[in-house]
This record gives C-alpha cells, structure tokens and sequence, in this order.
C-alpha cells in the first residue's frame, strides 16, 4: 500500500478530528513510502476482536517466519539439521507456545535446538537477535544460530483511536518477516561486540497499552531527545572497545525509526548522513519493520558489500527506551 | 486461599455442568493444598477486563518481582550494581516494555545490564532461566546473572469456561515471584549442562487460546504421556554426559506439574519417588506456580543442602511441550 492510501483512509475515518491538519501532516513526515500488509488494506481497517488478531498472527506468523528461515538457510547454505539455536523475536502478537516452537516445527529443526523467544524488544529486535546469537556462538563455537523477525504491525491497527500517535503508527509500520542465519564459517558480518542500555525513567516512550482491543502503540515525541542522549555512552563504548569510530564506520545496519532518530544517531556519534541511505531505503519502501529492518538493511549490504576487514556498525532502539549496538567486521567471500 | 475454597466456588458457579463431579473430582487430585494469590479471592473471581488484568499484572508483577529480586541479592551477598545480567521468565501477562524494564527500573539496576525476558516458557522457565543463565556465565566469566520468574496465573481465571481443563487450573496453580543470584564465588548449585527438548507435534497439549478476555489456559491429558516418551532422549544424554544418575541424583529440583507428570519423571529416569518430597511440598504448598517452582525448591534444597559434591538435577516441562533440564554440583559453604 502507499502512504497517499493510508492518509487519506485516516483522513475520511477522523475528518472531524480537531488536529486532524497536523495529524495527516505528520504522517506525511514520516518518509514512509509504500509498505506491505498482510492482508489487504480492507481487512487490516476493519474491527477486528483481539482474538481474530492473535490467530491470524499466529498462523501468518508461522509461515511467513518459516518461509524467511528457509530462505535465509539457502542463502548461507545451511541445512535445517544444522540449526543450534534459533532465536525469535516479534512484538506484534502474543501466543504460548510461541512463535519459536511453531516455527521450529513447521521447519523441521532438530528437536534439541535452543529457543530464544523474545516478544518485547520491539525496533530493537534485529540488533538486539544479533547481540544474543554472538553470545550463543561464544557459548558453542562452530554453531549455527538461526535468527528469525517475525512483525505484523498492521494487527495492531485500531479503528477507535485517534490519539496522534496512533496516526503516525498508521502511517509509518509495516508488515514483515525476516532472517539470518550466524555461523564462523561464512562470509558475511562477524559479530564482534554487543552494547546495552537501558534509558532511566522512559517506560513510558515507546509502550502499548494492551487492552481487550488488543495492542495500542504509544510513542512519546521525546523520543529523539532519549536517543540523543544515549549517544555520548555509546560513542565512550565504541571509542573505547573497538575502531568503528575512527574516523567513521566503514558500514552502517542502523534501524529507521524515522528521520529524526537518524539525525540524532547522525549527529551524536559523528556518522555521515550518507552513510544511513540503506535504512533510508528501507524505510520509504517498507515501512519502519520493527525488528525486521536490521535484517533489510543487512540484506542490501551484502548485494553491495563493504571492503573485507571493513568495520561496521549495527544500531537500533526499542522500548525501555533500549538502545543496543552490536559492532562487526565484514569478511567477504 | 484453600483447596476447599476453589472447589466450592467453582461448584456453586458450574452446578449445572453435565461432569461436575469429575470436574470437581479432578481439581481435588491435584495435591494441591493451598496457594498465595496476588488478590482477595472474589477478586480473582469476579469478571475482569483483559486491560484491568494487564494493568494489575504490570503494577504487582512489577512490586512482586523487585521485591523478590531484592531478597534474592540480599541473600547471596550481592549488591544491585553488581548486576550483569538479568534473565526475566513469566508467562501470565503481557506489556511492552516488558516487566524487565520495569523491574531493571525499580530496583535502580545499572543501564548497561543486559536483559533477557522470556514470555512463553511456562512451566519450564526456572530451569529454562538457568540454563540462560549458564550460557551467560560462560560468556563472561565472573559476572551475575539475576533471575526473576513472575507468574501472576490468577489473572488469568476465566469465570466463563467450563472445560475440564478450566477446572483443573483453577484448583492448581498459584501465584509467586521468585528469584535468584547466579554467580562463580557463591556456594550453592555450581550449574554445569544444559538439556532442551522439543517434543514433536505437541503444540497444543499445553497452551493459551488468546482472546479479548485475556489467555484461557489449555492442557491435555496427554501431556504425561509426551513426558513418559521423552524420558528416554533424556536419560541417554544424563547418562553420557553427566554422573548424575550414575546410581541417582544427590538432589533433586523438579518442577511439580502433578502427580502424574513427577511419577512419570521418577520411573523414565529411575529416580525414587521419595526425592520428589520438596517438589511435592511446593506443590502442596503453594500450588504449580508455574517458573517459579524451581526456586521454591532450590529454596529447600539451601535449607537442608546437600553434601558438597553431590551431584543434582533441575527439569521442568512447558509449552512446546519442551522439556528443559540442568545438571549441578552443589557447592557447600
């Protein structure tokens, strides 16, 4: 769908709206150009019970997380078998078992493989898969991690609320699957180090409210001040533990999460502009993916690949407000 | 709240059901004596929205969890800033942030602590928490690791359902937080293998229909048979990689389940029934509650501890089914 759709649905549902100028307007800003959907604009406006929502997560979950594993394995050339651990992360829906255990199932995977299932690192997802499969390689070197993003935002989409982040969140999620697959004995990103940190006093930033009508997103717009100030403790940590910073990466898989965030990244660690096209492309053709965007962005670093021994750079935020990093080394084939 | 006070509840409210006397029967061959609950019992009982349950499990999950946490570093001489990791097990309620964040905040945990939270382990979450925490442990040698399993189950009964299994659940599982402090220069139980399990087509013999009244808890009579078959894949990896049934364990910290889940545990891997005592105590005790099991036993077991050396072993069972088991040398004082 494009945005032009998706404005003008929010426009004629909340005409009588009393901001709705600046409603649209900031939907507009968000560089959101087209996106996909799970189903059809249609369906995704219509009223939807809690319940249908979970089961349709559920079963397109399933297979549209299956489907990027399969993929991803026959891009790294990797056999099903060969899987250790496989780590999920999707904050768009709620089920038990999780999303991990259908998915291994569906796949075929060894019954011993180790489950990590994580369901509320929201946009921090992909960095956040990323720093969890470095330690799951440290812990058994010679394995093989399979990392699978599973986010179908437009489930969340509610018909009833016009809060103005409810707005901006029409505008600017889409849908998607995605997945990775880590082990020693590839070309690719190695993984070299992992950074966390948790925002004090900011629960509240990045946050559902969760109801019987399901999932209701809430962002706070002090959320670009939050990642601002995060900066000066990663750019101490980047300097300090690895030359990423010196002068300036020679790759970067940052999450989108709009134009501001990535100006701030831009401005607090001293990155080029430039350097955040990929996410940019990302973002005006998909939509921001949750935890799937690192996975996108790393995708279009491999069709045109860093120098070898390049040093890069992964980023992404989530709620907590959470930011985490995870530094690598490209090693081409 | 007492046995005798479910049962006659939930007789009054289903006195028409066509196999009140089995349903009745069964919830009294849980074994449970008494249990804890976060509310006053016509609390529990009465409807409650999905939102007002989610709300209740965020404000006492949070209270509970931090308060549990505090005994727990208190008890292993072990300051909050000391903190490296904290692995967060509960399956009883959902929000975003997560309880992580939550209680990392409440209890003024360092920001760059990294956070592990699991939503979809069940049952097998203490043993599925320590074994994270083994991995992480191995990662970075020296650091602590603290566990918190929250499980607020209450917040799940369902005045509506008249299954078999809504019965059976309302007479088994109570409410708790625990935790515990892992780290290298403590005494207690030194945590050495990890064992996980995916039992093949099981999806549904322990899981949550998830609807706009919140999660309606499912098992299936079956579910002891799947224990009885994985048994075997156990016993094989017990037996080559560990002493720890060379005749039978020193000590024994299994999650309860019930009656038939433990007796099916004690004849696949020839474990006497008389070392399930404290498992069957908690179980009296407090009910199944859920991840947190596995900490009210080890709770036991520092109590009366075993000899230094003896060689023990944590299992439990969830969704999936999974089965997780850890293997541990207990260290005295």
């Amino acid at each position: 769908m494009t945005l032009d759709e998706a404005v003008s649905h929010m426009g004629d549902l909340h005409a009588s709206h009393p901001r709705i100028g600046t409603a649209l307007r900031l939907m507009r800003n968000t560089s959101v150009g087209t996106r996909s959907l799970v189903d059809p604009f249609a369906e995704v406006t219509r009223f939807r019970t809690f319940g249908e929502r979970m089961r349709r997560y559920a079963e397109a979950g399933t297979a549209l997380g299956a489907r990027a594993a399969e993929d991803a394995l026959a891009a790294a050339d990797t056999t099903v078998g060969e899987v250790d651990h496989l780590v999920l992360v999707s904050c768009t829906g709620y089920l038990l078992p999780g999303l991990d255990a259908h998915i291994a199932g569906r796949l075929g995977l060894r019954r011993d493989v180790r489950r990590l299932s994580f369901g509320q690192v929201g946009c921090a997802g992909g960095a956040y898969a990323l720093a969890r499969a470095r330690e799951l390689s440290a812990v058994r070197p010679g394995s093989v991690t399979l990392i699978v993003a599973v986010e179908l935002c437009s489930l969340s989409y509610q018909p009833g609320d016009d809060r103005i982040a409810s707005f901006v969140s029409t505008a600017l999620f889409g849908d998607a699957a995605a997945a990775c697959v880590v082990r020693d004995d590839r070309p690719g990103l190695r993984l070299d180090a992992a950074y966390e940190d948790l925002a004090p006093d900011t629960l509240g930033h990045i946050s559902y409210d969760v109801d019987e009508l399901g999932f209701h997103f809430d962002t706070n717009p002090r959320i670009s001040r939050v990642v601002a100030d995060a900066m000066p403790g990663l750019r101490r940590w980047l300097e300090e533990e690895t030359p990423v910073l010196a002068p300036q990466p020679d790759f970067l898989i940052s999450h989108t999460g709009g134009p501001r965030i990535m100006y701030e990244v831009s401005k607090g660690l001293g990155i080029p502009p430039a350097m955040f096209r990929l996410s940019e492309n990302s973002l005006a053709l998909r939509g921001n993916t949750a935890s799937a965007v690192v996975f996108d962005v790393l995708e279009q670093t491999f069709d045109a690949p860093p120098r070898n021994g390049g040093a890069g750079l992964v980023i992404a935020f989530g709620p907590g407000v959470t930011t985490v990093a995870v530094t690598g080394t490209w090693v081409a084939s």
